[in-house]
């Protein structure tokens, strides 16, 4: 931390900008922020989400936080007018297209993953993403430093970055969320065409039709365009789904009792072992991590640990002689940092633990 | 309500029969009850929740709950040692085949829609069914002296009793409830697979995901049964589904925005009216039906109740003189007198409201 306030400006005042704009503020950084609607940024002012209107095109960090649809035109258009030092995210929910389409080093790809059934200003809050998971897309052009600016952003609003290559996030959330909410809508409007005769099956809907259904409810107009970025990734797993509803009705059909309870067995274990939401209070541990100046490091280094399931909970880089590279000193859980040193080393790092 | 203690005996003392014992303990009933598991009958006997684990012949009610592959087989033992006034039900979650294969006037089919992770007494709570949906299956042969009874056991556990037809709750349970859990089957071993080489995806499972697959983490060890029992219908609603997501898989490929967001809409349309789990606490209005003596008119009348999406809080039998019917005096929601009233005339049936 400098003692300096950090600055930060957030485009687009909504309900994810607004709740960027409250958790930044009130964690220290100095917060300024626009929209295209004049009231919301009246209003932002006026409660001290923000403390000015105009674009601070020297923040150290802006965050556009505008619909999808117009996300790659507002980043390249930011790009445009901040300067060399300045690193610009965004909230997208796929990543692929914007970060492959966006080639400036200044430019980070960011996915929070909260949100809320209200909508707009109105429904943001200061602690919306508070132990939620934020997924950060570095490339091989991303900076450590760059790196960092994002995830203390993302720490100082309390969620757990995750590196996550572009790719890897957009296939990855074809299963973990899109195609979820598409059977969620499946299966309610299966629900409600029988209940159009039979209006008594809404009746007989306990927790479990409740819980599969819940995100159906969601705000629909959003979905088109992720869906649709997402297609291939989401078409594939769609059919994949298929597939283990044909082979169940294959099941039941011949009346595989022991294989349908090898399956539901599967599916509870690894239910029962999905990784938990809460925050880690246990010591933390600090890797030190040799560096070469070369590109791609930091997305190895940060990707690795996402996929050893390992939070960085904090990341600096203390930096060598121009050219030859420097430290990068990693706080992880102290449980996890034996297995993340090991596999560090595995890639030919040098690694010491304190 | 009879100023004498109200009489049940309940046969399995796990953690639905645990959860019946102490919640009618608890409404006034004397309740007396056994399980093959004589620690677990010993331990109900000194927790209070049962009085004597002598099954009683005479009570008014006897409530069977057996794990369900048991059922049929004890229902009939408890028919042939009860008296001609006693009132058996069970908790069997598919009903078809059990109703029909009881063709005996004293067995009312039941089905609580209410659960717990924690398996067996030590999971039972007299609060388990506060609130929940308890089906009944009331056939034609079903007397309404009959029905009451069971229905008074439900209302005082703080269930809602639906009438259902036997046939009609296994269909919609299909979509309600069995077929759910194998979406969440199929969804969390799609996920499981890919988590095997790419563990970050089950950090990217947020709320939504996490929704979805909630109830796969339950105990699978009663499923088979279940969908087995229920094959048919299980089948048919698997297909449907599949469809569904084919049809979406083409408005996808072909890039169909608007039939998208239509899907969505409606999807989130009827979740958003799915109806509220809460027990009304709003006024009464009592409705007097005048009824014939002929078989059949409980059950109609009950599930036309079912059908309406009217709750019927209190039902109740005056005799006419043998032979020539009686009035049933059905206590429901004042705001649902008015539609409710006019369903059963258009049956024909005579209605007053009071």
């Amino acid at each position: 931390m400098t003692l300096k306030a950090r600055t930060v400006h957030v485009v687009g005042l909504g309900l994810i900008g607004g709740s960027i704009a409250r958790a930044l503020s009130r964690a220290g950084w100095s917060v300024s922020g626009e929209d295209v609607d004049k009231e919301a940024e009246l209003a932002c002012l006026a409660l001290g989400y923000i403390t000015s209107k105009d674009r601070a095109t020297e923040a150290e960090l802006v965050i556009v936080a505008t619909p999808a649809g117009n996300t790659v035109e507002v980043v390249a258009e930011v790009l445009a007018s901040v300067g060399p030092n300045t690193v610009v995210t965004d909230v997208a929910g796929v990543k692929n297209a914007i970060v492959h389409g966006m080639p400036d080093e200044r430019f980070v790809g960011g996915h929070p993953m909260a949100g809320s059934e209200v909508r707009r200003l109105a429904g943001s809050s200061p602690d919306l993403f508070m132990g939620a998971t934020w997924v950060l897309t570095p490339t091989p052009a991303t900076t450590p430093d760059r790196y960092r600016v994002v995830h203390d952003a993302v720490r100082d609003m309390g969620a757990n970055p995750v590196a996550v290559l572009p790719d890897d996030h957009d296939r990855l959330m074809a299963v973990a969320s899109h195609v979820p909410h598409l059977l969620a809508g499946a299966l309610m409007t299966e629900a409600a065409d029988i209940a159009q005769d039979d209006s008594v099956l809404l009746r007989l809907t306990a927790g479990g039709f409740r819980d599969m259904t819940r995100i159906a409810a969601g705000e629909p107009s959003i979905w088109p365009d992720v869906l649709l970025e997402n297609r291939d990734a989401v078409l594939a797993t769609l059919s994949s789904i298929r597939t283990r509803l044909s082979m169940l009705e294959d099941l039941l059909s011949s009346g595989e009792r022991t294989s349908l309870l090898t399956f539901l067995d599967a599916a509870a274990e690894a239910r029962r072992h999905l990784p938990g939401r809460a925050v880690h209070a246990s010591q933390l541990s600090y890797l030190r991590v040799n560096i070469p100046d070369e590109p791609g490091v930091l997305a190895t280094i940060t990707t690795l640990a996402a996929n050893h399931s390992v939070n960085l909970y904090d990341i600096e880089i203390a930096h060598g002689v121009e050219g030859v590279g420097g430290t990068l000193i990693l706080a992880v859980d102290q449980n996890d940092s034996d297995a993340y040193a090991s596999a560090l080393r595995s890639l030919k790092f040098q690694v010491s633990i304190s």
